[in-house]
Protein backbone atom coordinates (compact mmCIF):
# COMPACT_ATOMS: atom_id res chain seq x y z
CA UNK A 1 0.00 0.00 0.00
CA UNK A 2 0.89 3.38 -0.39
CA UNK A 3 -0.53 6.90 0.23
CA UNK A 4 0.70 10.59 -0.02
CA UNK A 5 -1.21 13.86 1.25
CA UNK A 6 -0.01 17.22 1.64
CA UNK A 7 1.67 18.38 4.47
CA UNK A 8 -1.16 21.32 4.87
CA UNK A 9 -3.86 18.74 5.34
CA UNK A 10 -2.03 17.08 8.09
CA UNK A 11 -2.60 17.96 11.88
CA UNK A 12 -0.47 17.74 15.14
CA UNK A 13 -0.72 14.09 16.28
CA UNK A 14 0.78 11.97 19.27
CA UNK A 15 3.73 9.61 18.24
CA UNK A 16 2.70 5.77 17.08
CA UNK A 17 4.60 2.68 16.02
CA UNK A 18 4.53 3.26 12.00
CA UNK A 19 4.36 0.20 10.10
CA UNK A 20 5.17 2.12 7.00
CA UNK A 21 8.01 3.89 5.47
CA UNK A 22 7.41 7.78 5.53
CA UNK A 23 8.76 10.26 3.53
CA UNK A 24 8.32 13.96 4.39
CA UNK A 25 8.90 16.73 2.14
CA UNK A 26 8.65 20.43 3.27
CA UNK A 27 8.27 23.49 0.66
CA UNK A 28 7.44 26.09 3.41
CA UNK A 29 6.94 26.97 6.76
CA UNK A 30 8.27 24.01 9.32
CA UNK A 31 7.45 20.74 11.54
CA UNK A 32 8.29 20.05 14.76
CA UNK A 33 8.95 16.00 15.08
CA UNK A 34 9.17 13.37 17.04
CA UNK A 35 11.17 10.56 15.75
CA UNK A 36 11.61 7.78 18.75
CA UNK A 37 13.41 9.70 21.58
CA UNK A 38 14.76 12.80 19.52
CA UNK A 39 13.06 15.74 18.34
CA UNK A 40 13.51 17.19 14.62
CA UNK A 41 12.79 20.36 13.11
CA UNK A 42 11.82 19.82 9.49
CA UNK A 43 12.26 23.30 7.31
CA UNK A 44 11.84 24.67 3.92
CA UNK A 45 13.81 22.14 1.35
CA UNK A 46 14.73 19.71 3.52
CA UNK A 47 13.75 16.29 3.66
CA UNK A 48 13.41 13.54 6.01
CA UNK A 49 12.54 9.56 5.95
CA UNK A 50 11.25 7.47 8.73
CA UNK A 51 11.90 3.93 8.90
CA UNK A 52 8.87 1.16 9.69
CA UNK A 53 9.12 0.52 13.46
CA UNK A 54 9.98 3.79 14.42
CA UNK A 55 8.21 5.74 16.37
CA UNK A 56 6.90 8.82 15.09
CA UNK A 57 4.64 12.02 15.51
CA UNK A 58 3.76 15.83 14.48
CA UNK A 59 4.18 18.24 17.51
CA UNK A 60 4.06 21.97 15.94
CA UNK A 61 2.55 22.64 12.62
CA UNK A 62 4.16 25.91 11.41
CA UNK A 63 2.21 26.53 8.15
CA UNK A 64 4.33 23.97 6.61
CA UNK A 65 3.40 22.96 2.86
CA UNK A 66 5.27 19.88 0.88
CA UNK A 67 3.59 16.46 1.00
CA UNK A 68 3.99 13.32 3.22
CA UNK A 69 4.26 10.18 1.45
CA UNK A 70 4.17 6.71 3.09
CA UNK A 71 4.44 2.86 1.64
CA UNK A 72 4.88 -0.23 2.77
CA UNK A 73 8.03 -2.35 2.18
CA UNK A 74 6.04 -5.01 -0.20
CA UNK A 75 4.42 -2.08 -2.48
CA UNK A 76 7.73 -1.01 -2.99
CA UNK A 77 10.40 -4.12 -3.37
CA UNK A 78 9.34 -6.10 -6.22
CA UNK A 79 12.91 -7.10 -6.84
CA UNK A 80 16.70 -7.14 -4.93
CA UNK A 81 17.01 -3.56 -6.93
CA UNK A 82 13.97 -1.93 -4.85
CA UNK A 83 15.24 -3.39 -2.08
CA UNK A 84 18.94 -2.14 -2.32
CA UNK A 85 17.30 1.75 -3.41
CA UNK A 86 14.80 2.17 -0.56
CA UNK A 87 18.05 1.25 2.27
CA UNK A 88 20.92 2.60 0.02
CA UNK A 89 22.80 5.60 1.48
CA UNK A 90 20.53 4.75 4.87
CA UNK A 91 17.68 6.57 3.28
CA UNK A 92 15.20 3.83 5.11
CA UNK A 93 17.82 2.18 7.21
CA UNK A 94 18.40 4.05 10.48
CA UNK A 95 21.18 2.47 12.78
CA UNK A 96 20.42 5.62 14.96
CA UNK A 97 19.79 8.81 13.90
CA UNK A 98 17.16 10.45 11.30
CA UNK A 99 18.93 13.00 9.49
CA UNK A 100 17.55 16.21 7.51
CA UNK A 101 18.58 16.17 4.19
CA UNK A 102 18.71 19.09 2.58
CA UNK A 103 17.84 19.02 -1.36
CA UNK A 104 19.96 21.30 -3.72
CA UNK A 105 17.19 21.10 -6.36
CA UNK A 106 13.30 21.15 -4.86
CA UNK A 107 11.50 21.90 -7.59
CA UNK A 108 12.33 18.00 -8.85
CA UNK A 109 11.19 17.16 -5.48
CA UNK A 110 8.50 18.57 -5.94
CA UNK A 111 7.25 17.99 -9.54
CA UNK A 112 7.94 14.26 -9.03
CA UNK A 113 5.81 14.09 -5.82
CA UNK A 114 2.91 16.10 -7.52
CA UNK A 115 2.90 13.51 -10.32
CA UNK A 116 2.51 10.79 -7.39
CA UNK A 117 -0.47 13.03 -5.83
CA UNK A 118 -2.02 13.12 -8.88
CA UNK A 119 -2.05 9.56 -9.85
CA UNK A 120 -3.31 8.76 -6.74
CA UNK A 121 -6.07 10.56 -6.47
CA UNK A 122 -7.04 10.04 -9.93
CA UNK A 123 -5.82 6.84 -9.85
CA UNK A 124 -5.58 6.34 -14.20
CA UNK A 125 -5.14 3.30 -16.30
CA UNK A 126 -1.94 1.27 -14.48
CA UNK A 127 -1.78 4.50 -11.76
CA UNK A 128 0.22 1.90 -9.27
CA UNK A 129 2.79 1.07 -11.77
CA UNK A 130 3.42 4.70 -12.85
CA UNK A 131 3.45 5.42 -8.70
CA UNK A 132 6.04 2.83 -8.20
CA UNK A 133 8.32 4.64 -11.14
CA UNK A 134 7.50 8.14 -9.14
CA UNK A 135 8.97 6.53 -6.02
CA UNK A 136 12.00 5.75 -7.88
CA UNK A 137 12.47 8.41 -9.59
CA UNK A 138 12.21 10.06 -6.00
CA UNK A 139 14.78 7.69 -4.17
CA UNK A 140 17.17 8.38 -6.79
CA UNK A 141 16.67 12.17 -6.75
CA UNK A 142 17.34 12.24 -3.19
CA UNK A 143 20.30 10.06 -3.49
CA UNK A 144 22.15 12.29 -5.91
CA UNK A 145 20.91 15.68 -3.70
CA UNK A 146 23.15 13.43 -1.05
CA UNK A 147 26.19 13.20 -2.63
CA UNK A 148 25.73 17.15 -3.54
CA UNK A 149 25.89 17.29 -0.19
CA UNK A 150 29.00 15.42 0.32
CA UNK A 151 27.66 12.30 1.10
CA UNK A 152 29.49 8.93 0.82
CA UNK A 153 27.29 6.20 -0.97
CA UNK A 154 26.25 3.33 1.32
CA UNK A 155 25.39 0.85 -0.73
CA UNK A 156 25.13 -2.39 0.61
CA UNK A 157 23.29 -5.55 -0.89
CA UNK A 158 20.41 -6.78 -0.36
CA UNK A 159 21.38 -9.60 1.27
CA UNK A 160 22.80 -7.38 4.26
CA UNK A 161 19.38 -5.52 4.24
CA UNK A 162 16.96 -8.50 4.18
CA UNK A 163 19.04 -9.77 7.02
CA UNK A 164 18.68 -6.24 8.82
CA UNK A 165 15.09 -6.72 8.06
CA UNK A 166 14.69 -10.12 9.93
CA UNK A 167 16.56 -8.97 12.96
CA UNK A 168 14.01 -5.76 13.25
CA UNK A 169 10.95 -7.55 12.64
CA UNK A 170 11.80 -10.46 14.87
CA UNK A 171 13.41 -8.83 18.62
CA UNK A 172 10.88 -11.03 20.20
CA UNK A 173 12.23 -14.31 20.45
CA UNK A 174 16.23 -14.57 20.46
CA UNK A 175 17.51 -16.46 17.23
CA UNK A 176 20.92 -16.95 16.83
CA UNK A 177 23.36 -15.46 14.26
CA UNK A 178 23.56 -18.90 12.81
CA UNK A 179 19.44 -19.25 12.65
CA UNK A 180 19.30 -15.59 11.04
CA UNK A 181 21.75 -17.11 8.31
CA UNK A 182 19.84 -20.38 7.73
CA UNK A 183 16.77 -18.29 7.29
CA UNK A 184 18.12 -15.87 4.51
CA UNK A 185 20.10 -18.94 2.74
CA UNK A 186 23.40 -18.30 3.60
CA UNK A 187 26.27 -18.61 6.20
CA UNK A 188 27.19 -16.37 9.78
CA UNK A 189 31.09 -16.09 7.98
CA UNK A 190 29.15 -14.62 4.77
CA UNK A 191 26.82 -12.22 7.30
CA UNK A 192 29.90 -10.91 9.13
CA UNK A 193 31.68 -10.47 6.02
CA UNK A 194 28.99 -8.17 4.83
CA UNK A 195 28.25 -6.43 7.77
CA UNK A 196 32.20 -5.67 8.35
CA UNK A 197 32.09 -4.49 5.00
CA UNK A 198 29.51 -2.20 5.16
CA UNK A 199 29.03 -0.92 8.61
CA UNK A 200 32.84 -1.77 10.00
CA UNK A 201 30.95 -4.00 12.55
CA UNK A 202 30.72 -7.68 12.98
CA UNK A 203 26.95 -9.09 12.44
CA UNK A 204 26.10 -9.49 16.20
CA UNK A 205 27.03 -5.77 17.10
CA UNK A 206 24.70 -5.12 14.39
CA UNK A 207 22.10 -6.79 16.09
CA UNK A 208 23.23 -5.39 19.38
CA UNK A 209 22.69 -1.70 18.51
CA UNK A 210 19.32 -2.79 16.86
CA UNK A 211 18.34 -4.16 20.09
CA UNK A 212 19.03 -1.15 22.12
CA UNK A 213 16.80 1.11 19.72
CA UNK A 214 14.04 -0.91 19.85
CA UNK A 215 15.06 -1.16 24.18
CA UNK A 216 14.95 2.78 23.94
CA UNK A 217 11.53 2.73 21.90
CA UNK A 218 10.03 0.29 24.66
CA UNK A 219 10.87 2.43 27.45
CA UNK A 220 10.61 6.08 25.85
CA UNK A 221 6.94 4.88 24.87
CA UNK A 222 5.21 1.65 26.64
CA UNK A 223 4.51 1.28 30.09
CA UNK A 224 6.08 -1.90 30.62
CA UNK A 225 8.29 -3.05 33.26
CA UNK A 226 11.64 -3.39 33.24
CA UNK A 227 11.62 -6.99 32.84
CA UNK A 228 9.13 -6.84 29.78
CA UNK A 229 10.72 -4.51 28.14
CA UNK A 230 13.54 -7.33 28.35
CA UNK A 231 11.43 -10.30 27.02
CA UNK A 232 10.49 -7.99 24.18
CA UNK A 233 14.03 -7.59 22.96
CA UNK A 234 14.69 -11.18 23.51
CA UNK A 235 15.76 -11.47 26.80
CA UNK A 236 14.65 -13.80 29.45
CA UNK A 237 16.34 -12.66 32.37
CA UNK A 238 16.21 -8.80 33.20
CA UNK A 239 19.29 -8.09 35.11
CA UNK A 240 21.55 -9.65 31.69
CA UNK A 241 19.50 -7.23 29.67
CA UNK A 242 20.53 -4.35 32.31
CA UNK A 243 23.90 -5.42 32.10
CA UNK A 244 23.47 -5.78 28.30
CA UNK A 245 22.14 -2.51 28.03
CA UNK A 246 25.02 -0.44 30.14
CA UNK A 247 27.49 -2.45 28.34
CA UNK A 248 26.24 -0.84 24.88
CA UNK A 249 25.40 2.39 25.99
CA UNK A 250 27.18 3.36 28.81
CA UNK A 251 24.07 3.62 31.02
CA UNK A 252 22.05 1.78 32.90
CA UNK A 253 18.44 1.40 31.72
CA UNK A 254 17.77 3.45 34.81
CA UNK A 255 20.03 6.35 33.91
CA UNK A 256 18.36 6.40 30.58
CA UNK A 257 14.35 6.19 32.28
CA UNK A 258 15.44 9.54 34.11
CA UNK A 259 17.27 11.27 31.01
CA UNK A 260 14.16 11.30 29.52
CA UNK A 261 11.80 11.83 32.32
CA UNK A 262 14.00 15.69 32.91
CA UNK B 1 21.34 -2.09 -23.13
CA UNK B 2 19.17 0.79 -23.72
CA UNK B 3 19.89 3.69 -26.30
CA UNK B 4 18.20 6.92 -27.45
CA UNK B 5 18.28 9.21 -30.25
CA UNK B 6 17.03 12.60 -31.77
CA UNK B 7 15.08 11.60 -35.05
CA UNK B 8 16.68 14.97 -36.45
CA UNK B 9 19.93 12.59 -36.16
CA UNK B 10 18.75 9.55 -38.00
CA UNK B 11 19.36 9.52 -41.22
CA UNK B 12 17.78 6.82 -43.55
CA UNK B 13 18.80 3.08 -43.33
CA UNK B 14 18.15 0.02 -45.57
CA UNK B 15 15.87 -2.56 -43.36
CA UNK B 16 17.78 -4.96 -41.43
CA UNK B 17 17.04 -7.80 -38.58
CA UNK B 18 16.48 -5.62 -35.57
CA UNK B 19 17.45 -7.89 -31.86
CA UNK B 20 16.28 -4.85 -30.29
CA UNK B 21 12.54 -3.51 -29.54
CA UNK B 22 12.23 0.26 -30.50
CA UNK B 23 9.69 2.93 -30.30
CA UNK B 24 9.88 5.92 -32.39
CA UNK B 25 8.15 9.53 -31.36
CA UNK B 26 7.43 12.10 -34.23
CA UNK B 27 6.86 15.77 -32.83
CA UNK B 28 7.30 17.12 -36.66
CA UNK B 29 7.94 15.95 -40.22
CA UNK B 30 8.17 12.59 -41.22
CA UNK B 31 9.22 9.22 -41.60
CA UNK B 32 8.37 6.81 -44.36
CA UNK B 33 9.63 3.49 -42.73
CA UNK B 34 9.80 -0.04 -43.44
CA UNK B 35 8.51 -2.76 -41.70
CA UNK B 36 8.88 -6.46 -41.90
CA UNK B 37 6.87 -6.08 -46.13
CA UNK B 38 4.94 -3.34 -45.47
CA UNK B 39 4.92 0.64 -45.62
CA UNK B 40 3.90 3.13 -42.48
CA UNK B 41 4.07 7.03 -42.79
CA UNK B 42 5.12 8.09 -39.18
CA UNK B 43 3.42 11.72 -38.83
CA UNK B 44 3.10 14.77 -36.14
CA UNK B 45 2.09 12.83 -32.49
CA UNK B 46 2.71 9.76 -33.94
CA UNK B 47 4.20 6.79 -32.21
CA UNK B 48 4.82 3.34 -33.44
CA UNK B 49 6.60 0.22 -31.81
CA UNK B 50 8.79 -2.33 -33.95
CA UNK B 51 9.44 -5.82 -32.05
CA UNK B 52 12.82 -7.52 -31.96
CA UNK B 53 13.26 -10.38 -34.35
CA UNK B 54 11.45 -7.69 -36.95
CA UNK B 55 13.44 -6.11 -40.40
CA UNK B 56 13.22 -2.33 -40.46
CA UNK B 57 14.59 0.48 -41.80
CA UNK B 58 14.01 4.26 -42.77
CA UNK B 59 13.16 4.72 -46.28
CA UNK B 60 12.54 8.41 -46.34
CA UNK B 61 13.53 11.26 -43.55
CA UNK B 62 11.29 13.99 -43.96
CA UNK B 63 12.51 16.43 -41.70
CA UNK B 64 11.27 14.22 -39.16
CA UNK B 65 11.95 15.50 -35.61
CA UNK B 66 11.44 13.47 -31.92
CA UNK B 67 13.26 9.99 -30.66
CA UNK B 68 14.25 6.90 -31.29
CA UNK B 69 14.31 4.73 -28.21
CA UNK B 70 15.79 1.11 -28.34
CA UNK B 71 16.32 -1.16 -25.80
CA UNK B 72 16.85 -5.00 -25.28
CA UNK B 73 14.01 -7.32 -23.68
CA UNK B 74 16.78 -7.58 -20.39
CA UNK B 75 17.44 -4.43 -19.92
CA UNK B 76 13.78 -3.70 -19.90
CA UNK B 77 12.20 -6.99 -17.89
CA UNK B 78 13.07 -7.75 -14.45
CA UNK B 79 10.21 -8.40 -12.89
CA UNK B 80 6.60 -10.39 -14.82
CA UNK B 81 5.45 -7.04 -14.12
CA UNK B 82 7.95 -5.44 -16.62
CA UNK B 83 7.61 -8.51 -19.43
CA UNK B 84 3.60 -8.01 -18.80
CA UNK B 85 3.64 -3.73 -19.49
CA UNK B 86 6.03 -4.32 -22.60
CA UNK B 87 3.60 -6.92 -24.30
CA UNK B 88 0.04 -5.18 -22.90
CA UNK B 89 -2.05 -4.28 -25.71
CA UNK B 90 0.02 -5.45 -28.23
CA UNK B 91 2.55 -2.96 -27.32
CA UNK B 92 5.44 -4.81 -28.75
CA UNK B 93 3.79 -8.22 -29.49
CA UNK B 94 3.26 -7.86 -33.70
CA UNK B 95 1.11 -10.90 -34.21
CA UNK B 96 0.79 -9.06 -37.53
CA UNK B 97 0.62 -5.55 -38.28
CA UNK B 98 2.30 -2.94 -36.23
CA UNK B 99 -0.13 0.48 -35.71
CA UNK B 100 0.89 3.90 -35.67
CA UNK B 101 -0.53 5.29 -32.39
CA UNK B 102 -2.11 8.52 -32.08
CA UNK B 103 -0.74 10.53 -29.10
CA UNK B 104 -3.46 12.72 -27.34
CA UNK B 105 -1.11 14.14 -24.87
CA UNK B 106 2.19 14.81 -26.79
CA UNK B 107 4.04 17.23 -24.19
CA UNK B 108 3.67 14.01 -21.75
CA UNK B 109 5.48 11.37 -24.16
CA UNK B 110 8.28 14.33 -25.54
CA UNK B 111 8.76 15.46 -21.71
CA UNK B 112 9.30 11.72 -20.49
CA UNK B 113 11.69 11.11 -23.58
CA UNK B 114 13.65 14.34 -23.23
CA UNK B 115 14.07 13.47 -19.31
CA UNK B 116 15.42 10.01 -20.42
CA UNK B 117 17.78 11.77 -23.59
CA UNK B 118 19.08 13.74 -20.58
CA UNK B 119 19.84 10.90 -18.36
CA UNK B 120 21.13 8.87 -20.83
CA UNK B 121 23.93 11.45 -21.90
CA UNK B 122 24.55 12.89 -18.49
CA UNK B 123 24.60 9.19 -16.67
CA UNK B 124 23.96 10.85 -12.86
CA UNK B 125 24.29 8.56 -10.22
CA UNK B 126 22.07 5.57 -10.62
CA UNK B 127 21.05 6.82 -14.13
CA UNK B 128 20.24 3.25 -15.23
CA UNK B 129 17.44 2.87 -12.45
CA UNK B 130 15.60 6.61 -13.48
CA UNK B 131 15.85 5.50 -16.82
CA UNK B 132 14.23 2.19 -16.58
CA UNK B 133 11.43 4.21 -14.45
CA UNK B 134 10.90 6.57 -17.51
CA UNK B 135 10.77 3.78 -19.61
CA UNK B 136 7.95 2.26 -17.38
CA UNK B 137 6.08 5.98 -17.50
CA UNK B 138 6.23 5.76 -21.03
CA UNK B 139 4.72 2.62 -21.78
CA UNK B 140 1.96 3.42 -19.03
CA UNK B 141 1.41 6.66 -21.35
CA UNK B 142 0.90 4.51 -24.76
CA UNK B 143 -1.50 2.59 -22.94
CA UNK B 144 -3.65 4.99 -21.56
CA UNK B 145 -3.19 6.70 -24.80
CA UNK B 146 -4.68 3.28 -26.52
CA UNK B 147 -7.59 3.50 -24.38
CA UNK B 148 -8.38 7.11 -25.30
CA UNK B 149 -8.37 6.18 -28.72
CA UNK B 150 -11.21 3.82 -27.75
CA UNK B 151 -8.61 0.48 -28.13
CA UNK B 152 -9.85 -2.82 -26.20
CA UNK B 153 -6.96 -3.42 -23.14
CA UNK B 154 -5.25 -6.25 -23.90
CA UNK B 155 -3.42 -7.45 -21.00
CA UNK B 156 -1.66 -11.13 -21.16
CA UNK B 157 -0.09 -13.08 -18.00
CA UNK B 158 3.37 -13.05 -18.45
CA UNK B 159 3.27 -17.28 -18.56
CA UNK B 160 1.77 -16.55 -22.30
CA UNK B 161 4.41 -13.78 -23.12
CA UNK B 162 7.11 -15.98 -22.46
CA UNK B 163 5.70 -18.67 -24.50
CA UNK B 164 5.59 -16.54 -27.30
CA UNK B 165 9.26 -14.98 -26.77
CA UNK B 166 10.03 -18.81 -26.63
CA UNK B 167 8.54 -19.43 -30.01
CA UNK B 168 10.03 -16.05 -31.94
CA UNK B 169 13.33 -16.82 -30.36
CA UNK B 170 13.62 -20.43 -31.60
CA UNK B 171 12.07 -21.14 -35.15
CA UNK B 172 14.70 -23.28 -36.45
CA UNK B 173 14.24 -26.40 -34.60
CA UNK B 174 10.59 -27.95 -34.66
CA UNK B 175 9.58 -28.18 -30.82
CA UNK B 176 6.38 -29.55 -29.77
CA UNK B 177 3.63 -27.94 -27.92
CA UNK B 178 4.64 -30.33 -25.36
CA UNK B 179 8.16 -29.42 -24.92
CA UNK B 180 7.58 -25.89 -25.40
CA UNK B 181 5.30 -26.74 -22.16
CA UNK B 182 7.79 -28.64 -20.38
CA UNK B 183 10.44 -25.51 -20.82
CA UNK B 184 8.17 -22.62 -19.36
CA UNK B 185 7.51 -25.24 -16.30
CA UNK B 186 3.37 -25.59 -17.44
CA UNK B 187 1.09 -27.85 -19.47
CA UNK B 188 -0.24 -28.16 -23.06
CA UNK B 189 -3.84 -27.83 -21.42
CA UNK B 190 -2.60 -24.47 -19.63
CA UNK B 191 -1.36 -23.27 -22.81
CA UNK B 192 -4.10 -23.75 -24.41
CA UNK B 193 -6.80 -21.72 -21.94
CA UNK B 194 -4.08 -18.79 -22.01
CA UNK B 195 -3.93 -18.69 -25.88
CA UNK B 196 -7.62 -19.07 -26.11
CA UNK B 197 -8.31 -16.31 -23.84
CA UNK B 198 -5.78 -13.79 -25.22
CA UNK B 199 -6.13 -14.68 -28.66
CA UNK B 200 -9.42 -16.70 -29.73
CA UNK B 201 -6.69 -19.27 -31.25
CA UNK B 202 -5.07 -22.36 -30.11
CA UNK B 203 -1.59 -22.23 -29.12
CA UNK B 204 -0.76 -24.22 -32.20
CA UNK B 205 -2.51 -21.76 -34.74
CA UNK B 206 -0.42 -18.84 -32.64
CA UNK B 207 2.77 -20.86 -33.25
CA UNK B 208 1.55 -21.36 -37.14
CA UNK B 209 1.17 -17.67 -37.23
CA UNK B 210 4.76 -16.67 -35.98
CA UNK B 211 6.00 -19.24 -38.21
CA UNK B 212 4.34 -17.94 -41.29
CA UNK B 213 5.92 -14.17 -40.10
CA UNK B 214 8.89 -15.46 -40.42
CA UNK B 215 8.68 -17.09 -43.04
CA UNK B 216 7.87 -14.14 -44.99
CA UNK B 217 10.43 -12.25 -43.50
CA UNK B 218 12.91 -14.28 -44.49
CA UNK B 219 11.59 -14.71 -48.31
CA UNK B 220 11.46 -10.96 -48.33
CA UNK B 221 14.74 -10.14 -47.20
CA UNK B 222 17.27 -12.58 -47.44
CA UNK B 223 18.32 -14.75 -50.64
CA UNK B 224 17.67 -18.39 -49.67
CA UNK B 225 16.18 -21.23 -51.40
CA UNK B 226 12.65 -22.28 -50.58
CA UNK B 227 14.19 -25.15 -48.74
CA UNK B 228 16.29 -23.92 -46.57
CA UNK B 229 13.35 -20.89 -45.75
CA UNK B 230 11.41 -24.17 -44.98
CA UNK B 231 14.26 -25.41 -42.79
CA UNK B 232 14.88 -21.86 -40.92
CA UNK B 233 11.09 -22.35 -39.50
CA UNK B 234 11.03 -25.66 -38.59
CA UNK B 235 10.23 -27.84 -41.80
CA UNK B 236 12.34 -30.31 -42.57
CA UNK B 237 10.59 -30.96 -46.19
CA UNK B 238 10.04 -28.00 -48.72
CA UNK B 239 6.68 -29.72 -50.05
CA UNK B 240 5.38 -29.78 -46.56
CA UNK B 241 6.24 -26.31 -45.27
CA UNK B 242 4.31 -25.23 -49.07
CA UNK B 243 1.35 -26.39 -48.18
CA UNK B 244 1.42 -25.31 -44.34
CA UNK B 245 2.15 -21.73 -46.20
CA UNK B 246 -0.76 -22.08 -48.75
CA UNK B 247 -3.26 -23.49 -46.02
CA UNK B 248 -2.81 -20.43 -43.38
CA UNK B 249 -2.38 -18.49 -45.96
CA UNK B 250 -4.14 -18.70 -48.81
CA UNK B 251 -1.29 -18.13 -51.88
CA UNK B 252 1.24 -20.03 -52.20
CA UNK B 253 5.18 -19.45 -51.18
CA UNK B 254 5.82 -18.36 -54.96
CA UNK B 255 2.72 -16.59 -55.63
CA UNK B 256 3.97 -14.18 -52.46
CA UNK B 257 7.04 -13.99 -53.65
CA UNK B 258 5.26 -12.83 -57.38
CA UNK B 259 3.48 -9.53 -54.89
CA UNK B 260 6.45 -8.44 -53.12
CA UNK B 261 8.36 -8.79 -56.29
CA UNK B 262 5.57 -6.56 -58.09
Amino acid sequence: MISIDRLEHIQPYAPKREKKYILLWCTSGDLLLRVDDKKLRLSKSELLTITSGQYFGILEQNKAMGFMLDFTLDFFCKTDHDIELVFQNGLFCHFDENELIAIPSPEQISGILEMIFKEFFVQPYQYLISIHSYVSLLLVEINRARIVNGYEIWKPDALFLRFLELVRNDFGEFVSLKELAQKLGTTTVRLNELSKSYTGKTALTVIFGLQISEAKRLMYYENLLMKEVAQRIGFEDQYYFSKFFKKQTGYSPTAYLKTIAS
